[in-house]
């Protein structure tokens, strides 16, 4: 296309986890939270006014930013950036510290995002593979790199790297190490205590799987109020909308249901695990909202997406190395469990009689 | 700071006008609709389910792209890229057409915003001077930069630039021209045209100013399909939350509110000058819902400004060239403008006794 710069000329853009529109499918394809939002967003979202829809909505977020500060125990305010969904905060956070033709460096495998955000900028993608147990290995440490991203607990394995790994990397790696900890709500530890301990920590949280907002789109980072600050400039004039920031205040207030949802979730992850494991899938820990099921018998990984598929339920495969023999499902409902139990029960006992077939189908 | 990029060392960002808190203040700086939205996007608000919380909305608003291709009288939704609000739209054109280093020009004055998105991705801002009436110079066709932006009718002076004029610049400007219509609701005439007849012609709208829907962040731009192919690259996964979509859709339906609701404040807009015109000020003749009071006398266009806040009512006063000696006024409520007028007519008649003391406190 004539008009069309040169560096996005093969970018494809992200390519987000399908989003089917078809009902009664079961969607455990891009980790959704199963259960609804607390009753409280519903209300908030009931009492948005007119004015509120009419006006402008705080340009920066600041309640919003009060009441995450006040929650996740930092100073105040300018410690915490507010975004249109996490990925917001990541591509301000890639614009924000990252020239273009710098590396950006991440385990593999880990959130396809952050390369396409690198991708956009014009700058390159450096990835370092985690080991055989979706670790970080030596060679990360002596990699270096303009910035640093790391999913944790690690996406698509599910995997918690270990808290002094992680303050290993913040100590010697040299430039911001943004830690993605979208799923972190569902692990034994997190990262929040880093800002405070080291400068070059950001880390990254969203409302979307913990707290079911995934439709309002709702994100923030952590950092030092000079991270912030430079975060601050890229951000759009308006970048969370009136709803959005109503409905965060309002998630956040009501911690029983925070906390009742996340323990069912983690208990179900348990028990769906156990049930994997159990027909020969082998299931890496996971401490997020999902499990990455491996599988290298017959049928293929890939003929079982295709199979799950044919009885509308849908989980993740990535056609890419080291994911090839393996599904992503999201830890879905105890009824979306079962469902994904009895069929992959039945798939791998040959119940589809042409495997094939039905994935041509 | 550290690992602060040098391009961004000595940008500020964009800053937004004033959202005061205070209630009761008349708020006639941000060009805000005075009017309530549709009560079909009202109920629109209310009917959001907890599915469409939970879920991820549609990453590429298909619905609402096939409204508004139906509406504005294009082939189809692959001619329309929506943003969460127009600055995000804006922010993508900028990314996927500009490489960092190159040129943006404008005519000058316009939008601050363009100038901060340019400096924001390492580009340069040419301005060229709009001519004493606000309309382009001969020397702005023969300039050249790697894309345009053009907001029509202007901001900030509410004047609209004649068609052909905009036809000769899209014949001989050899980049995209993004024509950002956010006023063009309240003009006599528009551009949505220009993609059929140009290859280079973007149409920026937004849902903030003529659908009352600032608060909700909704904006899109009508172009070729391979000009949005090219900013849907730069997209983020999931830009337009599922509340400004269904918001969006329910706005579009309502004809009748919409039109009743810009003729009104065109009315008022005529009568606002011509009360402003009687006090001695020159108003440019304005297309939008705005004007652009100028005024040279004693008290300054500043210390009027101050006065005004004074009293709560809050204008927009730019100290920037060509600006400093004018206020620029939303139109507002009937009430609004009658308050507004008022209020000048005391300041003007020097019942403000101490206006530098005002302006002070």
């Amino acid at each position: 296309m004539k008009y069309a710069r040169e560096t996005l000329k093969d970018v494809e853009g992200y390519v987000p986890g399908e989003q089917p529109k078809m009902p009664g499918i079961i969607k455990l394809n891009t980790n959704e939270n199963p259960y609804p939002p607390s009753p409280r967003v519903l209300q908030a979202i009931q009492e948005i006014s007119t004015e509120m829809v009419r006006k402008y909505p705080d340009p920066v977020s600041l309640r919003l930013r009060e009441a995450i500060a006040e929650k996740y125990g930092v100073e105040g305010p300018d410690w915490v950036i507010v975004g249109n969904g996490m990925d917001d905060v990541l591509s301000m956070a890639v614009r924000a510290f990252v020239d273009p033709g710098d590396t950006i460096m991440s385990p593999y495998p880990t959130y396809t995002l952050y390369e396409t955000l690198a991708q956009l900028h014009g700058a390159k993608m450096q990835y370092v593979d985690l080991d055989g147990e979706f670790q970080l290995s030596e060679q990360f440490y002596s990699t270096k790199a303009r910035m640093c991203f790391i999913t944790r607990p690690n996406a698509p394995s599910g995997v918690l790297e270990g808290q002094s790994a992680m303050e290993r990397l913040c100590r010697e790696f040299d430039g911001p190490v943004f830690i993605d900890e979208a799923y972190a709500d569902f692990a034994e530890d997190n990262c929040l205590g880093f800002p405070r301990a080291f400068e070059n920590a950001i880390v990254g949280r969203t409302f979307s799987k913990s707290y079911s907002l995934c439709g309002l789109r709702l994100g923030f980072a952590i950092a030092r109020p000079e991270l912030v600050r430079e975060m601050m400039k890229i951000k759009d004039s308006y970048n969370v909308n009136a709803v959005a920031q109503a409905a965060g205040l309002a998630a956040l207030a009501d911690t029983e249901h925070f906390r009742a949802c996340t323990s069912r979730i983690r208990k179900n992850r348990e028990w769906l695990t156990q049930a994997l494991e159990g027909m020969g899938f082998r299931v890496p820990p996971s401490q997020t909202n999902f499990v990455l099921a491996q599988w290298t018998g017959a049928p293929s990984a890939r003929e079982i997406f295709d199979a799950l598929r044919a009885r509308a339920i849908i989980v993740r495969y990535f056609d890419a190395p080291r994911l090839r023999d393996a599904l992503r499902i999201t830890v879905g409902s105890e009824r979306e469990i079962e469902a994904l139990i009895d069929a992959l029960r039945a798939i791998l006992a040959g119940e589809d009689a042409a495997l094939g077939a039905v994935a041509e189908a």
